[in-house]
């Protein structure tokens, strides 16, 4: 065996404190100890200290010995270690994995297009399309998104709109409009929630949090918080909420935005499924319900999880006060997407965006959607949270007596991957529910990965 | 008609101010003169003046009445003006402007390469292009220019690099990771130094300016500065500042990074321009001094800068303690390039990054460098600032006697753009500085802007 180097003896320490396995303040092997189990010199060992010394991972105290620092911020919380593990499966391409975590519609495969087609096409059509340049994205696409907007009745014009690389992206950028004014703002937001918005919303806001009914909010919550203290704005996915997969009902839609007026704070509405309803009619946007002239709603749409992944473009309402503010965040962050992406949106919209093409598309999801309610009402020990009639993914919930983590884990193990439910919460409190998405997948590979789910379920200790 | 409610009052006052129709320090209307014109109540318009002092819209002076807020933090003020309208200047694409602010080098036009035929080459030699997925850059990329970063004395691994959409946003990136630390952080920049950077920071961090000499930072101020408060991070380019032009000398770089490790701070640096020298060897990044386990530098590159405006990539490196937070920071900020994108960068490092084509850009770059600096000595009452011998700007200084203001508008007003100095400094003071930047024109433009300049200069009053 090839002898151990001071580089394998830091990446092994380094792991470990990682990990957690060695805790903060916990006493480090001396270097006595760890030379003679390895055959090593101990001046080796003194180097591998040292690097971790230099790399904050550990402190020395003369004469005792070496302990694993306490101000650990090289290290991020387990929460976030699955997120990144999450982002990191696409990257090796496990071939075998079925990953219930993907929840991009890919509208451009579901409606029998190439995007390479759609690119070369573009790109012989427009001459100047390396030469143009603009902030907000070109004014053409502006209006032909503008005129889509009025099939969700939203009725703006072409200068509420501007695009911008994702919807994390527009969402960070608004943000920014609320710093600027005030250092210290508060957010309310669904109690749980999109996990990135609220990683965005924690680094430097005061986040509440709102229980979800069947219906939206529970308002006498809600109003309770307005009560106590003066709140910015409000985040939140109307329909098919993520994860929950709740719609708001009109009524709480319109109380909210009165709400909004009489308490002074805006919305903003991150909105990528009010197309993809299966059963009843579409569910309107809360945008659509925004007074004109007394505008309270921001309102994101990210095209990257409605049309297809590597489209990585989004764009956002906004309220006219705000206007001048945006383009100047949007200098500052050069957050405008290439003019071919732009034109590739511009196209698809323009030539594709009928209803006949999203009918066809919600036939295909919706034949998913049944076959994934019904395996899931066959399995023991698992809840269907709600039956939400659109959307992409469902919430579950296990039974009390199985260990939700060693769950995650066996699946995960046997080539089946999902989001767990305490990302979603403020507390990241473990509660036993995981969200399940559909619309990645093929029918076989969600039989596939239910029936593995189902057979651990059925060996796991209760 | 509806008798007007207090609320009706207040957004009457505050869209005035917004609009400008009420002035900062202007008197609004006493209480009795509304009251009595609009028929109400005193304390009707008293809370609406209420609310008005609240948002930070007036203040009052007892005694004296109600009067505008100086402090209109709603509005943007006059320099972000000018940073909008020159954004703008773009999207109408004003055919006659002869644009000295525009500094993007278009390396594929300089080789005589064509944009659409390397995307179709690419497009056909990748059947994967939009399957995959990687949260920091395809590996392929980034082992890439790794491998590249050798030639500039920079030996890193791949993993130390991330690719974003833009270098403001892997600016953006880093400040997140500096925050998430702690939330009050000091950050020092040259004073001047680029306005987006300067925009970026002011946001939220303590932003100190260090006086810039012609080999680098006055240190003596800088160590004034140290030994007063920690700071967390310097920003800069070393080689051929934004806006200055100047190159630090290799002595003040290394005793840069030493100061580093000696107070405990880190450093980003911009490099854009250091390929971009026309007489003298090659400066050396700041990166190529940093020391190996004990990293203090951050190094971004923007290659929208260096290649094709719509090609919109910048990659970092980061030393390696902070690279798991990085790739978090990446997650939730949706800062990933597309592929297609991503592919173009690495076609054009392997085929086409070779010192025979920067050879042949920089011989025609240094034309238009050496026809800017004699034409610009001949013309009185311009002062050049430097000689930088490189990059892709030059300060420039008016004579006291003309008002820059003036200046600056009739040029504008005759057909020829610039960036006013006062954009890069940290209080914005005006004195008499410009950014002239002479890579995006021709050398036929640059005579004509020249032309116009120099008239305005022999008419305009003195």
């Amino acid at each position: 065996m090839k002898k151990k180097s001071y580089l394998d003896i830091y990446k092994y320490f380094k792991e470990k404190i990682i990990v957690g396995n060695l805790k903060p303040g916990e006493k480090l092997p001396s270097l006595r100890q760890i030379s003679m189990k390895n055959e090593l010199n101990a001046t080796t060992v003194l180097k591998a200290y040292d690097l971790l010394e230099q790399e904050g991972y550990i402190f020395k105290i003369l004469g005792k010995g070496s302990f694993v620092n306490k101000n650990r911020d090289f290290s991020i919380n387990l929460d976030n270690k699955l997120i990144l593990e999450r982002a990191s499966i696409n990257k090796n391409q496990e071939e075998n994995l079925i990953d219930f975590s993907k929840d991009e519609i890919n509208f451009i495969k579901l409606i029998n297009l190439d995007l390479k087609d759609i690119i070369i096409k573009i790109l012989n059509l427009n001459n100047n399309i390396f030469e143009e340049e603009n902030l907000k994205g070109s004014k053409n696409l502006r209006e032909i998104i503008a005129d889509y907007l009025e099939n969700l009745d939203i009725f703006i014009s072409s200068e509420e709109i501007a695009v911008s690389n994702s919807s994390q992206q527009s969402l960070n950028t608004i943000l920014k409009l609320f710093f600027k004014k005030k250092g210290n703002i508060t957010v309310v937001v669904s109690d749980p929630t999109k996990y990135k918005a609220l990683n965005l919303f924690k680094e430097r806001a005061d986040v509440k949090g709102v229980h979800l009914l069947k219906d939206g909010w529970d308002f006498k919550n809600f109003e309770n918080i307005l009560k106590i203290k003066k709140i910015d704005f409000v985040y939140e996915s109307f329909n098919y909420q993520n994860p929950s997969g709740i719609v708001w009902s009109d009524e709480k839609k319109e109380k909210l935005i009165s709400l909004a007026e009489k308490y002074d704070f805006y919305i903003i509405e991150e909105d990528n499924d009010s197309n993809f309803y299966y059963f009843k009619k579409n569910p309107k946007p809360l945008k659509s319900f925004d007074r004109v002239g007394r505008e309270r709603v921001f309102y994101i749409k990210d095209l990257a999880k409605c049309i297809h992944k590597q489209i990585k473009i989004s764009y956002m309402i906004i309220p006219p006060m705000f206007r001048e503010h945006l383009d100047l965040e949007i200098l500052n962050l050069e957050t405008t997407p290439e003019n071919l992406t732009q034109k590739i949106l511009e196209y698809l919209i323009k030539n594709f965006f009928y209803e006949e093409n999203f009918t066809k598309i919600r036939n295909t999801i919706k034949i998913k959607y049944e076959y994934m309610i019904d395996r899931l009402k066959k399995i023991d020990d698992i809840k269907l949270m709600h039956n939400p009639g659109g959307g992409r993914s469902l919430w579950i919930k296990l039974n009390k007596n199985i260990d939700e983590k060693e769950f995650y884990y066996l699946c995960k193990k046997n080539g089946v991957s999902f989001l767990p439910g305490g990302l979603f919460y403020l507390d990241k409190r473990v509660d036993s529910k995981f969200r399940l998405s559909f619309v990645g997948l093929e029918i076989k590979e969600i039989g596939e990965g239910l029936n593995i789910i189902e057979t651990i379920l059925k060996n796991i200790k209760k």
